[in-house]
C-alpha cells in the first residue's frame, strides 16, 4: 500500500492550505433561499476546479446556475461527484458563538455556514483530487462535478438540467454530496433518500388587520382559518389524515430490516443533543425508532407565522395567516401526488380559502445495498476509519439523488466529513478536521480502487 | 333656555382658543410605550386645570403619574371625568400627511397624534368649565378629574390606585374618556365594555431547532403542539370548548335586545372597510349581527408564531411555538376564573406541556340603561346635536371601567368629540371641530342639568 502511504502523506501534511480554501468559500454566502451570493459563489467554485485543470462550464439555469466540470483519468471509468454550493440562511444570528460567514477555528474544528453543508465536502473532494495529482501526476479515472446552487430550496431546476446534460453527465457511479460518521464515529453508507413535498398554506381573510375588540366575535379570523386546516392534516396521534397519502407506502423488507437491526441505537443520543423527554408515538430506543425515522412518512410545520409576533400584547384580529409544511415521502410516494390528495382534502374538509403554494419537491429513491460499488466504496473505509463501514440502506432527509438514477440508471454512494454534532442547518455548524482529513483519504482510496478495478 | 344661549355664545366665540390649547397640549408628546414625555405631558395637564381653580395634584405610582385635580361647585353633586394624557406610538410615521405631533388644521379638521384620543377629550371638557365659570362664576356640581398616562398600555396600576384613592374619588356618576357620533352623526351612548383575559401560549418541545429530515418521524414538535392545543380551544363551529367557560354568560336582556334592535345595520359598512366576504356562525347584516359582536365572548389567535418565517423554505422542526390569544368577555365571566379554566383545560387534553403567559385582563361591566343620569346625559343631546342620542348597551371593546363600577359604585357615561373617521391609534388620528363644539355644549349641560337636579 506504498501509494497510499503516499497519498495520505500529502493529505496530512496540506491539510491547512484546504482548510484555508474552504473558508474563503465559506465567506462567500451563497444562501439560496434569499438569492443572496448565489452567482459569486458558483464563479469561484468553478475558479477552484480550474486550478486542478478541469474543463468548467458554468451554466445557466432558471434559477442558481450549476458549475459543470470534468477532467479524463487512466482508465476508462468515469466517476460523478454531486454536490451543491448553496446553503441554508444563518438565521437565527443570536444564536452563532461566531458571524456565520466568518470561518472560525477553535480546538480542531471549523465552526461556519456550510463548512459541513455542502462547501467542506467540496473542499475536501478537491484535497483528494490534488493528493492523486501530486503524487500519481493523472487520475486514476474521468472525474466529472455537477455542483448545483439550489440544494437547499429543493433543486427546483435540477431535474430539466440532469436531463438535458444526460449525455455530458454519464458515468459508472456517483458519490453524493454528503456523508460522513455516527456518534461512535463509524464510517456509514447511506443509501437512499426519503422523498419531500415542501408547501406554504396561505390564508387571507380580510384586507386589514381588525380590532379585536370589533372583530373577535364576528369576523373571520385568519389565524383560527389555519390552525383548524394544520389539525385537520394531523391530530396527536401523528397519523396523516390526508386520505390516500399512505397508499404507495412500501414497508421495510427483509433485508432492510437486518440492516436496521445491526445499526447501534440512537435514541439517548438524540435525547442528549436536542433535549427531547420523550419520541412520539410511544416509540423507545431501539430498531423500531430507527425504522420509523426512515420508512413512515411524516408531515412536519416548519413555521406557523400570523398577527402580531412582537414583545408584550396587541389586540388585533389577523387578517392574514401562513405556515410551512414540509412532507417526508418514502418509496414509492411522489410529491406530486400528495400535493393533489393535499388540495383535495382541503377542499373537502371545508378549507378552500386555504390557499397553496408548492415550494418544490423530491421523489424517494435507493440504491441496493448488494451493487458492487458499494461493496468497493465499503472496503475502501476501512483502513482508513479502523472500523467497519456501517450500511445504511435509507435516511430521512432528501435530496435529488433519484434524478440521477432515474435519469443516469448509476448506483449512489455516501463518503464525507460529516458527524451528527456538525449542526447542519442550524447556528454554530462545523466541520471536525480530523473528519475532513479522513474523508479526503477515503475518497482518494474510492477513486484508485476504482480506477484499478475490472 | 337662556341659559345656554349665553354658554353656547361663549363657546362659539372661543373656539379658536380651545383649539390652541389643544394643540399646546398635542405638540407635548406623551407616547407610554416608549415612555416619552410622559412626566412632561402630566405637569403640562396640571398647569391647565390649575388655570380653571382646580387643586391638582400630580401622584405619582409605578408607572406613569396619575393627574387628580378638584374644584367644588354649586350644589353637593359630584362628577368625576376619566381621562388620559398618554398617545398611542405614532408609527408609521411615513403615512402621516402632517407630522404627528405638530398639530395641523386644515379645512375645520385638526390632524394630530391625541387630538382624538384623548387629549381633545380633555381640552373640550375644560372648555366647558370655561364657559361655565365665565357666565355664572362658580360650577354648578363638584368637578374632579382623574387622568392618567398609561390607558394605551393596559392601565397597569390604575386598580390599585382607584383602590387606594377612593375617597378623593368618590363621585356620583362618571363620564368616560370617549364619546361622540355614529358614521350618521348621530351622538351615541356607550353604557358597557366586554371584559378581556389576554394570554400567551408557549411550547418548547426541544433546546434547538431539528432538521426536519431526522426528526418529522420521530420528534415532538413545538408548532404541532400548538396547532392542537389551540384546536382544543375552539373548531370551526366558533364554540370555544373550555369547559365552563360559558357559565357565567348573561345572555342579553329584553331591554337589550331592543335597544340593539333601535341602532341601525353595521355589517356592509364592516364589509367595505375590511374586506371581509362573510361573517361567522352564518350571521347576517341584522341585529343578531350586532348582538354577536358585543354580548358574546370570543376568543381571538392574535398571532402565531414558530419556526421558520421567512421568504422560500426552510426544512426544520420548529423547537419553539407560540401564540397570543385574547379572549373577550361579557358579564358576568372573569379574566382570573377563565385563565384557570384554560389551565385546566389544557392539562385535561394532554396539554399540560403548553405554558401559559398572562398579560393581563379586565372584567366586562356595564352601567343600567335606565340609570337616571343616563337620562339626563341623553336629554342634554338632543338640543345640542338635534337628533336623538342612540343607546349601545355594550361595546366590544375593553376598558378600566370595571374598576370604577366595582370600587365607586356609580354609572358611567360617554359623552365626547369623536367619529368613525377619526383613525383613532393610526396614522392622521383628527377632530372634526364642529364636533369639538358639539361636545363641549353637551358637557356643560350635562353639568348644569345634574348640579340642578334634585
Amino acid at each position: 500500500m506504498s501509494d497510499f502511504t503516499r497519498i495520505d502523506h500529502y493529505l496530512e501534511t496540506h491539510l491547512d492550505e484546504s482548510i484555508s480554501e474552504l473558508s474563503r468559500l465559506c465567506s462567500q454566502p451563497s444562501v439560496s433561499a434569499q438569492n443572496w451570493g448565489i452567482k459569486e459563489c458558483a464563479q469561484l467554485v468553478g475558479e477552484l476546479l480550474e486550478k486542478r485543470g478541469f474543463d468548467v462550464t458554468i451554466e445557466p439555469t432558471a434559477g442558481a446556475p450549476v458549475v459543470l466540470a470534468e477532467r479524463a483519468g487512466r482508465s476508462a471509468k468515469t466517476i460523478l461527484f454531486y454536490n451543491h454550493y448553496d446553503v441554508q440562511p444563518a438565521e437565527p444570528l443570536e444564536l452563532w458563538h461566531n458571524p456565520p460567514f466568518v470561518p472560525t477555528l477553535k480546538d480542531g474544528v471549523l465552526y461556519g455556514r456550510g463548512v459541513n453543508d455542502d462547501k467542506g465536502h467540496i473542499t475536501s473532494r478537491l484535497f483528494s483530487i490534488d493528493a492523486l495529482l501530486a503524487t500519481e501526476r493523472e487520475l486514476p479515472c474521468t472525474i466529472k462535478f455537477v455542483i448545483e446552487g439550489e440544494e437547499e430550496v429543493s433543486s427546483a431546476n435540477l431535474y430539466s438540467f440532469v436531463s438535458d446534460h444526460r449525455e455530458s453527465l454519464k458515468a459508472d457511479a456517483c458519490i453524493w454530496e454528503f456523508g460522513g460518521v455516527d456518534h461512535r464515529d463509524f464510517p456509514m453508507q447511506y443509501l437512499g433518500l426519503r422523498g419531500i413535498c415542501y408547501v406554504e398554506l396561505f390564508v387571507e381573510t380580510a384586507n386589514q388587520d381588525v380590532h379585536s375588540g370589533i372583530g373577535g366575535s364576528i369576523f373571520p379570523n385568519a389565524a383560527w382559518r389555519l390552525v383548524w386546516a394544520l389539525n385537520s392534516l394531523k391530530g396527536p396521534d401523528e397519523r396523516v389524515r390526508i386520505p390516500g397519502f399512505y397508499d404507495a407506502v412500501k414497508p421495510p423488507s427483509q433485508r432492510d430490516i437486518e440492516l436496521m437491526e445491526a445499526l447501534p441505537n440512537t435514541g439517548v443520543q438524540f435525547q442528549q443533543q436536542y433535549g427531547i423527554a420523550n419520541f412520539i408515538k410511544g416509540l423507545q430506543d431501539d430498531v423500531h425508532l430507527r425504522l420509523a425515522e426512515v420508512f413512515e412518512p411524516a408531515c412536519t410545520v416548519c413555521g406557523l407565522s400570523a398577527g402580531y409576533e412582537g414583545p408584550g400584547l396587541k389586540t388585533i384580529l389577523p387578517s392574514k395567516a401562513s405556515a410551512k409544511v414540509d412532507f417526508r415521502l418514502v418509496p414509492d410516494q411522489k410529491p406530486e401526488t400528495v400535493l393533489k390528495q393535499l388540495r383535495a382534502h382541503l377542499d373537502a374538509e371545508g378549507f378552500s380559502d386555504v390557499h397553496i403554494k408548492y415550494w418544490g419537491g423530491e421523489a424517494p429513491a435507493r440504491t441496493d445495498p448488494d451493487d458492487p460499488f458499494v461493496h468497493l466504496v465499503v472496503d475502501c473505509a476501512k483502513s482508513v476509519y479502523g472500523k467497519p463501514m456501517q450500511i445504511v440502506p435509507m435516511v430521512g432527509g432528501s435530496g435529488p439523488n433519484h434524478i440521477f438514477m432515474e435519469t443516469l440508471g448509476i448506483p449512489i454512494v455516501t463518503a464525507g466529513v460529516s458527524h451528527p454534532g456538525a449542526q447542519t442547518h442550524a447556528p454554530n455548524e462545523n466541520l471536525r478536521l480530523d473528519l475532513y482529513l479522513m474523508g479526503a483519504k477515503h475518497i482518494a482510496r474510492i477513486l484508485k480502487q476504482f480506477g484499478n478495478a475490472k
